[in-house]
């Protein structure tokens, strides 16, 4: 695809350059928008504005929708009020609003003002939904049937008002006060036989969600029942619009670059890497770094206390980088597959008590692996004598059993209290592992060894 | 949901229990299929047989693929041979597939007989395919249509052969050699003008992939032009079959799941986390888990080669957890971000330069803002030398740096040389990390506090 790209913004400077505005515009509308937006990319702006131009409306408004934001805004200041007035007419309300939650106000001022009066009330509607909410990312482009419809009349009435419609294949029955009474899809329609009315074919146990629930349970929702949109109506089931599968998509890969980003202490941002100044980096990394090297002072405290130990037989030291890691990777294994699970909705809160057994289980296993592979190293390579052997292997097993158990519960406990998973588990688990490990270390030393 | 479906479960268990089959079916028939799925799982094996029997087929079939493999390999062992040949025919040839993928042999060899002997053709052309190939994941039911039908002949066609089809939305226009020549949609064949032909109104530029394209490049192919399917061509551009957004959904889901894992330090695995024994989540977890325990050898090498700073200066010991864990975190921080970056494909090889210096960037700013804070809190809070605040504050600058640095590199290099960078990235991170911070720790120790 780079390659062809790359082939065709050859091409497009040579038109381009020689005014061939006739072979400019027959090779464009050939392209996806998603390429085109690709190509506007990477040409000055005034040549996109050309370009642009030349679009048909329906693909340039497709285009306009998938580039980013700082070209959609260099674009909309060249825009005349006309341009923008038409490309404005063309995008599903769903990324209406999305481009004016990302332009800064006066953009936004000048697009508001290039829309129509009825745009205006449901872009106002819609904006008002949190962020996280199924209401701020449906569309209000769907298409509705009436009941007494025959196959026939639905169709026709598809073909008549089709066009604007962000997709025409789920179909929602509404009542005369828009109540969401029945869903059927044009599959049904074309396949059903002769004489078939929309109340006949229509399914009424119809999976819907609500304005305010969490826009991922909606997307995962679409992803269960394998849909291509779903229903949103109000407290009321009256249907205010739909979430196609195409915004699901986008949400359930967002969730699990945000979940990434938390378990590796970043602070989640909508932008994407290569987009990010070198400062906003730094915002999104600065505050778990600050924030776990201080607590890392614990840890610090801990090995300070123990200078006697230390100071009586000073390979102890030399484990303790082992024993930390140990730690951290056990139960950043544990973290990461229980946050992950719950996210998923493979697992819920009611399922603790398994998952907390089936760790210990685990722990046991690997613990053990892990410490007689270490006792044979410690005695046959490293030479230690067998007491410290012991001393090392014994915290080993402790370690990966607290590391699996707070891996476990931390996550669990976090969703049950509210708090997200990943935020609240990832980034404390070490701290908490790290500490106990060491406290167990030197407790274990002391009476093995019998210092002090 | 999880209410609703445990309502339903009480209900279903009574008209069971009264052998109310009527009443039964009539409720099974108004549920989604995931849904019955959900029940399925929830009740005894032989009033699951009962319950199946009373669906109708092609629910059945469709309940059937949602099922967890150790259900449907009881099912399958329940059924008839007439109830299993009803079933296979109605499942779509990727759901036959993955059946067939995760079955033992025995049950294999009895679906394989109770397919026709044209559907064992194509089965056996797919499971040639690699598992992560589009052509794994690919259904051969999809809508094909000639250029020269007209739009009413195309929906009529449509019509009558769609009911086997996975989608009907996406049509592909093919020749008499089955090669692809065009795409369309029904959404164009319904609002389409009278008199147009397919010939007219499909798209020539038809992204396609081939057979043996990875399959999470194509579902981010679908992904990003929106599409509800891509069409899948063998070398000759012949038309061998689809790739659904659901199935793409899966893809990715998957995807971000094990990257997740491997990020993790865990190898991946199919099944799910509740469904795993503790010996498999213990093959999962203990490779890494030992080969990092050794590794870690390495750090302990270094602190007992520095016995003579330490002993010298115990508090140095102290700060060890510290600058370990903030090299940890600061290399997982770009690790993460840019694996992350690579799979959605955001970053390429290309940017390595400009992802370096902006990391260098980074680590400047927050290396200098830890080892300030850090500087403060060493002298006024810890009440250390002036020296040993120099030696763990410039130790901290160089492992943000260090780990920085690393943690973008790695990554990058391991995609170029044609490996994970999941895998190949995240484990050693921590190990190199530590390895250099410990190093430059001691050298500068050494330099600073005139050790030696």
């Amino acid at each position: 695809m780079k390659q062809k790209i790359e082939e065709l913004l050859e091409q497009l400077g040579t038109f381009l350059s020689g005014h061939r505005y006739a072979e400019l515009s027959a090779v464009l509308r050939t392209l996806e928008p998603a390429d085109i937006a690709l190509i506007f990319e990477e040409v000055g702006i005034s040549d996109v504005v050309v370009l642009f131009r030349l679009l048909p409306k329906d693909l340039a408004a497709e285009a306009f929708v998938e580039l980013e934001t700082d070209r959609q805004q260099m674009l909309i200041r060249a825009f005349s009020d006309a341009e923008l007035r038409e490309i404005m007419e063309e995008l599903y309300m769903d990324d209406t609003v999305d481009l004016i939650e990302e332009m800064p106000a006066n953009v936004v001022k000048r697009i508001i003002s290039n829309v129509s009066e009825e745009e205006r009330g449901v872009i106002n509607t819609i904006l008002r939904f949190p962020s996280d909410s199924a209401g701020s990312i449906m569309t209000t482009e769907f298409v509705s049937l009436r009941r007494h419809m025959t196959a026939e009349e639905a169709l026709a009435h598809i073909r008549r008002t089709g066009y604007d419609k962000e997709t025409i294949y789920t179909c929602y029955v509404i009542d005369g006060n828009r109540h969401l009474e029945g869903v059927l899809t044009v599959r049904d329609l074309l396949l059903c036989g002769a004489g078939a009315t929309v109340e006949t074919i229509m399914n009424e146990q119809v999976i819907r969600c609500f304005t305010a629930d969490d826009k991922r349970e909606v997307a995962r929702t679409l992803d269960k029942y394998d849909f291509l949109a779903l229903p949103v109506v109000d407290s009321e089931n009256r249907l205010v619009g739909i979430v196609t599968v195409d915004d699901a998509i986008d949400v359930l890969t967002d969730e699990a670059t945000e979940d990434m980003e938390k378990m590796a202490k970043i602070v989640p941002m909508e932008k994407d890497y290569m987009h990010t100044t070198v400062f906003e980096t730094w915002k999104q990394r600065i505050p778990w770094l600050l924030l776990l090297m201080i607590s890392a002072t614990f840890t610090g405290k801990i090995i300070t206390a123990a200078e006697e130990a230390l100071s009586a037989y000073v390979v102890l030291t030399a484990f303790i980088p082992m024993l930390m890691d140990t730690g951290g990777n056990a139960g950043g294994q544990v973290s990461v597959t229980v946050i992950r699970g719950l996210s998923l909705g493979e697992i819920s809160f009611s399922d603790w008590l398994r998952v907390l057994l089936k760790e210990i289980g685990v722990s046991v296993f690997c613990g053990l692996t892990l410490a007689v592979v270490n006792f044979v190293k410690l005695i046959f390579i490293d030479r230690v004598s067998m007491q410290i052997a012991f001393v090392v292997c014994i915290t080993l097993l402790i370690t990966v059993l607290v590391a699996k158990v707070v891996g476990c519960l931390l996550p669990i406990g976090a969703k049950r209290l509210g708090f997200d998973p990943a935020v609240m588990a990832s980034p404390f688990i070490t701290t908490i592992v790290d500490a106990l490990a060491l406290l167990s270390y030197f407790r274990i030393a002391q009476i093995l060894l019998h210092i002090g």
